[in-house]
């Protein structure tokens, strides 16, 4: 394997050109699209807009067509990338918020035990760990999902889990868990923030029930930018979530006494949306609509292949091991590498210009992302690892993060 | 009175060149800044800059730069605008959320009885209902807000208010309220959305313990900009939000396996904030600090006096009343005039090119936003009113609002 190899895929890769539709600058090797995904060139006309002709001349006047947005685009993205139906997924609020209110909707219905994965994203434990002190019901975390079914039993109300783990990139069956969950009388609450736009999802085929997610990842919708929330159609009407904000009322501007909760995907939200974040998020899922998740997976898998096979001629036995499950099927956008000293060689990578992400305690976590990154800049990246490992550079680094706090 | 004199006033105003720091169009005359605020040139500057350099040139790298700007600007509104102490305001969420995390917070230490007002702005009324619901306590709402002391009793643990009505633009007694509650040793929360950045507010001074506010209106920070809140520095570690996400937890990026929420005023945020909102709050704040609350608040008395004059010249015993206190120190910065019409005459008002709001079920509310709206703009727009009602073209328009669901 050398870089013409790599060059030659470039050359031959049906999504390079979409390269082209991002903001990149050659100063840097960005292997981080799964923290931040990069700016869409079509997001910069969008906000160019929104701010100087909807809010700067259009003022109060433009929420005619910024009320719905949440649900505009959450409706592209639910039928178009995540395999919903209309009215069935809505832009809102962040994850976690949309986590809170689904979590607890479910917990208000129906008091039960929550499952929860030990190795999930810190927010979604946290979350659980609150409502379920809220509402008065255990919460168990497990340290293996291989686990789940042996655990199950009558007392379990909810299980929170992501589709693929922000650390190892341990992808799920959707089916086969959504199946267990209901032979066991449970609901399964899935974050799909790691694989929504990258992993082929059909939640309708999958019999999801319900689900949130990010949209700054690799559906590139900017910083903070708002998270999505899906709840099946038959359910919406089962749940009254607990934050109870006037976007959820039924006739919203008649302003009445008491809270009625408007039918469908609509209860779920809150307050009034961030509409310049809210902007980004279109253009960003109108890429990934038009470059097709099929394809976006093809070239992930290829992508994340690149990596773990260099890693193996490279770096076996030495300090860095694949922490990512070795089989495509089996494994989201990244790959993690494991080493004691991964924050040190993350932060000799940034030196050298290449973005990689540290997740505690030993991951060093690269992702590909397929609209934008060729495979020579893969290449390159691997390459620049070898070099900070053979020349130790990476001791010259602080052993530990900074506590910010 | 004629439009020579309201001529003359604009060219004697010390706040009259800050117009220039706003986009304005001419098409337009705008009653609209308490619903949103205008466009700040500095904030187009500013969000280019994060758009195209912080986003799409520093990708990840630049949360270092966004990880705390909802601390930044939150310590900018509260130590300048809101006389609170650095470290007590933090920008979040939407209004709604923070006052959902602030109230479930309180219920959750102290179970007891919600008072709200009946009057209040409809999320403020809905929160409140599903907070009670959730805790298993009552709430109250009240018809005047000066029955409160008379209805206070032992059980009641939460006032909900807001600073300045949405509707009328009554003002309250803070200092009063906040000391009344405290004898009967119930806790006020506050909403400020309609007087931050108009109405000189000393939440140290006056006794406050929990506010929430949006930055939309007076702060001028965009469609649907993050919201803010406040707690007292003594009350902050007492409480524990229910909404447990990993921005609030004590070395957020250790990750470590169960939520350890952060002392201080951080544990009550939640969820990766959404960026460019943010972005676009602190220009906003800065030109208010840089006018000065208390000048902004002379002009916003002159333009409101202006409005119930010309109301009291040209529609006594006609067609509109002015529903707004008549004591300046007893309003806010808008003017509500009540008609049986008013929705007609709001759409009567938009087709002649001078957006108001209409506020069911009778109210058209007029809001000369201080920072950038001329006296003659106040007596322009007057000047249309006046027409459309002599000339009864608010006639041709539907008696009642669409329904949008």
């Amino acid at each position: 394997m050398d870089r013409e190899t790599a060059a030659s895929w470039d050359a031959g890769d049906p999504l390079g050109e979409f390269r082209n539709r991002f903001v990149c600058h050659d100063d840097v090797l960005y292997l981080d699209g799964n923290s931040l995904g990069r700016l869409p060139r079509a997001t910069v006309r969008q906000l160019t807009r929104v701010v100087t002709e909807e809010w700067g001349r259009g003022l109060v006047r433009s929420w005619v067509d910024w009320i719905d947005w949440g649900a505009r685009t959450g409706d592209l993205l639910g039928t178009r990338i995540l395999g919903a139906r209309p009215g069935e997924v809505v832009l809102s609020d962040s994850t976690s918020v949309n986590l809170y209110k689904l979590a607890s909707a479910v917990l208000a219905a129906t008091p039960g035990t929550i499952i929860y994965d030990a190795a999930d994203f810190p927010t979604n434990r946290y979350l659980v760990q609150g409502i379920a002190e809220q509402y008065g019901v255990s919460c168990r975390p497990m340290s293996d999902v291989a686990e789940l079914e042996s655990i199950m039993d009558d007392s379990v109300a909810l299980i929170v889990l992501s589709l693929v783990d922000f650390r190892t990139g341990r992808l799920l069956d959707m089916n086969a868990v959504n199946a267990m969950a209901r032979r066991a009388g449970a609901r399964v609450l899935w974050d799909l923030s790691h694989a929504a736009g990258l992993i082929p999802v059909d939640l309708a085929a999958a019999g999801a029930e319900l689900a949130v997610g990010c949209t700054y990842k690799y559906l590139n919708g900017g910083p903070g930018a708002p998270g999505f929330l899906y709840v099946r159609g038959d359910l919406q009407d089962r749940f009254r979530p607990p934050i109870q904000g006037w976007y959820a009322q039924r006739n919203q501007f008649d302003m009445g006494p008491l809270f009625d909760p408007v039918a469908g995907i609509g209860r779920y939200l809150v307050g009034t949306p961030p509409i310049l974040s809210l902007a980004a998020v279109e253009p960003g899922v109108e890429l990934c609509i038009e470059a097709g998740v099929e394809e976006i997976r093809r070239k992930s898998v290829r992508l994340c292949r690149l990596i773990t096979d260099l890693a193996d001629d490279w770096f076996a036995g030495g300090p860095l091991t694949v922490a990512s499950p070795r089989d495509a099927a089996c494994r989201g956008g990244h790959v993690s590498l494991r080493s004691r000293e991964a924050w040190r060689l993350s932060q000799a990578l940034a030196g050298a210009g290449v973005v990689v992400d540290f997740r505690p305690p030993d991951c060093l976590r690269l992702a590909p992302s397929p609209l934008y990154t060729r495979f020579t800049e893969v290449w390159d990246a691997m390459s620049c690892l070898k070099d900070v490992v053979d020349r130790h550079t990476y001791e010259n680094y602080p052993a530990t993060p900074a506590r910010v706090t």
